[in-house]
């Protein structure tokens, strides 16, 4: 993203899967989207943002807090990469933090109104016990009424025969299917293995049952990406 | 190709050099790009083809040969690839043989007008040895009057410090600063570790030097990409 806001090209960034399965992505169009030419499903989820205060995941380049900026929301842009806060940061995120989502805890309790994780950021829960575990962790911080929009792909809406392998051997390590273990390179940088998690409507419906929250709704297209309005109760 | 020949999107494939460096393209538009879609140097460069019969050297997809069909020329399209024979004679391809660009000597002698190497494929040479090896085996399957067309990328035009520092290592090595080892990875396909040799203008001339051939002239553009017309003495 840093090198795509210096004008350096649209470069593409590869997803290694630890399967030796690669996929590349010049993603920094929708990184930088603005809310006009982000995806429908992500269009129509955002206007149930409510409340005065949000909570971005995984900032990234800043798109959704800035949409949620010019509604006059107060934002809180976390991500764990120092380039993304500063991409976010340079184009204007007024509060973007590098923060790892895994001590979201460190926010201020009862603070937020609005938890968005758009662009796939379910999966930054990574496996099932983390997201029981930090879900718990944002129902502290939010308030009564609050909204959390998230992101995720059906992993089982797939014919391809070596990520049907993958989904078999991570059943057969206790894994959910969808637990994908990755790493992205980009140029010569190779980032640290990393899970995340990629989950059905019924997936995400049994790991935040429980936690304090509820699906209430699923935005879907004819993909198997979706996004869940989920509420707090 | 072949996946994108079956409809199956616009995949990518990524190209992973030794020390780690990645680069990702969704070449497949290019592949089987039309010659009014081709880059301007290789337009410009294909109208020096000549004579009755041409070799298309890497064939992939086979745009070159189809072109030099069309053009009323008898065409021997060679690749390493059987996926890409495969792709290259379902699109119209008449005579796509399965053929490593090393065992070209296998050809008939004194067969062929023109060879093409477009798309970069004068990296297909691999190193110095192998092309100073290989340019004499084509002056023996080529014609008096023949012409070589041989498309490259000046790798000393470059800013970028990883590249400097894998030349400067291939240099200690006592490999060309453009002796590129890489690998091809494709979903869950990994390739054989290979030499591609990118060369300056300079670097060309002097490889050739010797060979029975000679550069006669050089068809460029603001970057860093060329073609070489390169004549049979």
């Amino acid at each position: 993203m840093w090198a795509f806001l210096q004008g350096n090209g649209s470069p593409f960034e590869v997803v290694e899967r630890e399967d030796g399965f690669v996929s590349a992505a010049s993603s920094n169009a929708s990184y930088f989207a603005d809310v006009k030419h982000w995806s429908p499903i992500e269009q129509r989820a955002i206007r149930f943002a409510r409340g005065r205060t949000a909570l971005d995941v995984g900032c990234g380049a800043g798109r959704v807090a800035l949409h949620l900026q010019a509604k006059g929301f107060r934002v809180v842009a976390i991500d764990n990469s120092p380039l993304a806060i500063k991409t976010a940061k340079t184009r204007g995120v007024k509060d973007a933090r590098l923060l790892p989502f895994e001590h979201v805890g460190q926010l201020r309790p009862a603070s937020l109104d609005t938890v968005v994780m758009f662009g796939n950021n379910f999966g930054l829960f990574g496996s099932r016990a983390r997201a029981t575990k930090l879900l718990k962790v944002l129902h502290g911080l939010t308030r009564d009424g609050a909204v959390l929009l998230a992101y995720s792909l059906d992993p089982h809406e797939t014919n391809e025969r070596a990520h049907l392998e993958y989904q078999r051997r991570n059943r057969r390590r206790g894994r959910m299917p969808g637990q994908i273990r990755i790493r992205i390179r980009f140029n010569q940088w190779v980032g640290p293995w990393f899970d995340y998690l990629l989950v059905s409507p019924g997936e995400m419906s049994a790991i935040v049952d429980g936690t304090g929250w509820e699906v209430d709704r699923l935005l879907t297209d004819d993909g198997p990406r979706y996004v869940a309005v989920i509420r707090r109760v």
